[in-house]
């Protein structure tokens, strides 16, 4: 051991985004968001994290709170030339260091609106100040330098707001100076992907999971994120060596396949599209795609997979009765006698866009997403959604939560799952299901 | 006035967000976004906010810094059942007022058990506690009331952390008690968006008449938002009274048409595809796209609008070759001479969908998105769109920045606002424009 010469490793951080325009509704601090995923990796956790205007007391107070209680203060934002920007001046206030104006920066400033045929503005000096004691990290694409200060034995990392300028920094900062002092080992992390159950049915099957995963030298934590039709498990676990990482995210990405079967869909943290188009890829197959309802999104959403034209040809959006006879060649009979939102239609859609787009599997979705069109018998949020092949028919009627926008997404997501069960054969003659919570029957 | 009788009045906020799962990065604190919108529209504008995980000296030591400094202080979560549910103490703590329990909400919590046919588990008993002299607000959609606390001249308001149990108690709330005391008049928003402009486009043009927006008895403040070719501009200003805010903000939308002509495209807050349905309404026209390289997105899109039946019957994504000929009746020799990506076969996907869906306009995009499949004169991120009527043939060539995602966003952006152009008139036969900044030739 190197003993005293060695500093102490960081464990913790805060995060303090600088300003006004922040606290503004449609603004999110996704820097936070950049940099807590960053120093996660090197097992470094968050402890909090605070948004302030361009107020001198409010960030001065928060500033000192933060470092009073953790080890890495990272400040980000208030680095600008102009009077609100006073990131710089709460820190030396807050450390008792005094600024300095340092000519390299200064220098670096200039050449920087030299090159632009520009001269400094006077008030561009503010961005060349720094407290005694600290580093300057280079700005390659911006005026303003980050700046690490080491302080009392904490550490203090001040960056620029703009997340262009602010990324590089953090990726070269985190390799250069936070690396070598995370003493927690890396966090993992594996994402899990199911579809087909509610959050609160996942939760219940593997809540007794989840308690014997904190269990352990390696313990997994779990966070679950849901959105229509899907529910995300985020498993990590903080190890030294990625191997042992590797080895108890994949016991307990094996424990979650036994008990989901084929409604976990991926285990690898790619997104469904991704996994219904490896699945075409493997067997060689195209798929067409006829859509009503969702108007283009099943499209949008398998298109948007690099490579995707190797399986997708042709995908028709079918709003209109004269459209579903004349492009895909359901019989009019059947739009008249059954409705457009009917199971015989879905079916006819799905073969007529196989045939048309000489594709192996066809998708047919049709439904009432809203806000009118309903009735009693087929309200607002009914999807049908037909899967066939040369040797599969399977059609199913839906229910799905009221709202256009997320009867559309349930359905686009329902919709790529069917297909994924047919591609896998485990959807040849289930039975339907009523999913409680989201008025999902399938 | 009646003086001393009437409650102090508010006007500034801050939010403190409580829970360990909202420091890991996937999960975006929403619920303070929706907080700060209803409190600015009472004129209650947010200070500062904070995120900290289940520990109770943090959660202790952020509640008592914004009660020292802010008359309002609201706190998000923490309120469940479990240990680590932790707000009740900490605000018991800090104000020094001993919690007691409430017979009236036990016996609330009871009853929604009952009403599931269970029990009440005894750790529930915990959300029964109430700091003295707060009030109790009800929660309809779960166990855990809101608190309203009134301690030293300052508001605590202590809400449940599921958005959907949150929004409906903060709505009541800002009406039944924030409304009245709103001091500062209400605040009156507007979005404007523009496409074909660069975000330092618009801000250099647009900056002196900010600078005059701001001086004066209602001045209006601007935040600036982009996205893929799109610029929002969003407009508030502080008004007792909704006629004299709407006409400064009309004054001040008035300003921006001027600066920015045809390439504002919506002063009330739509969005692109609602603008071009509404034109393709006021025509009674319909309007048919013909996708490749956007792979559906401008259907989708387009298909989100309620209503948009009326002007969508039928839109293709053409992938391959085979289906442009087949489908649009694009030439053979068309997309052998020239290739896919070029501005024939642009504008005979156009001529195809218009043709093919009965309808009076046609789009057709076609492009490069990346990752592969560029070459040295059609680069990554080459994208021809073409628009056609009767009479009008409009076609361009772009090169987008990088990212098949983003080509795409950009592709199906800068065509519906090139339909947009050929609807309003305007664009028949502009000059092709270098858009620095973003690589958009147009």
């Amino acid at each position: 051991m190197t003993g005293a010469l060695r500093p102490p490793s960081l464990r913790w951080a805060e995060i303090v985004a600088v300003g006004s325009e922040l606290l503004v509704p449609p603004r999110l601090d996704t820097n936070s968001l950049f940099i807590t995923e960053r120093l996660n990796e090197y097992g470094i956790e968050v402890r909090a994290k605070a948004i302030v205007g361009d107020r001198r007391e409010d960030l001065e107070a928060v500033v000192r709170a933060a470092l009073a209680r953790t080890e890495l203060v990272v400040v980000c934002g208030g680095l600008g030339p102009t009077d609100d920007d006073l990131t710089r001046d709460a820190v030396s206030a807050v450390t008792g260091r005094t600024l300095r104006e340092q000519s390299g920066i200064l220098d670096g400033i200039r050449q920087r609106f030299a090159a632009r045929g520009a001269r400094m503005p006077e008030i561009n000096r503010r961005q060349a100040m720094v407290p005694e004691g600290a580093d300057v990290i280079p700005n390659g694409l911006g005026t303003a330098p980050g700046l690490w200060l080491e302080h009392e034995g904490r550490v203090l990392l001040l960056l620029p707001g703009p997340p262009a300028e602010l990324k590089p920094m953090v990726e070269r900062v985190v390799a250069e100076r936070l690396a070598p002092r995370a003493g927690g080992g890396r966090l993992h992390r594996r994402v899990l992907r199911i579809c087909g159950r509610t959050e609160s049915e996942v939760d219940e099957r593997a809540a007794p999971v989840y308690s014997r995963w904190v269990i352990g030298p390696l313990p997994v934590s779990t966070t679950v994120l849901t959105s229509p039709a899907q529910v995300e498990l985020h498993l990590s676990v903080r190890a030294a060596s990625a191997a042992e990482a590797h080895a108890r995210l994949e016991a307990a990405a094996a424990d979650m396949a036994c008990l989901f079967g084929a409604d976990l869909f991926s285990m690898d943290g790619r997104v469904l599209e991704e996994v219904v188009g490896q699945l075409l890829r493997d067997r060689g197959w195209h798929i067409g795609v006829a859509e009503s309802c969702t108007g283009g999104l099943i499209s949008g959403r398998l298109t948007e997979v690099p490579g995707s034209s190797d399986y997708v040809g042709f995908n028709a959006v079918c709003y209109s009765n004269q459209a579903k006879a004349s492009v895909l060649g359901v019989p009019p009979a059947l739009l008249a006698g059954h409705g457009a939102v009917s199971e015989p239609v879905a079916l006819a859609m799905a073969d007529g866009i196989r045939q048309r787009a000489a594709a192996e599997i066809g998708i047919g979705v049709t439904g009432i997403a809203g806000p009118a069109g309903g009735s009693d018998d087929k309200p607002l949020g009914t999807v049908v959604i037909g899967v066939t092949t040369a040797d599969v028919r399977v059609v199913r009627t839906y229910r799905f939560p009221a709202g256009r926008a997320r009867v559309r997404q349930f359905a686009a997501q329902i919709a790529l799952d069917l297909a994924r069960r047919v591609l896998l054969g485990v959807e040849a003659g289930r039975a339907f299901v009523f999913m409680p919570g989201t008025g999902v029957r399938r």
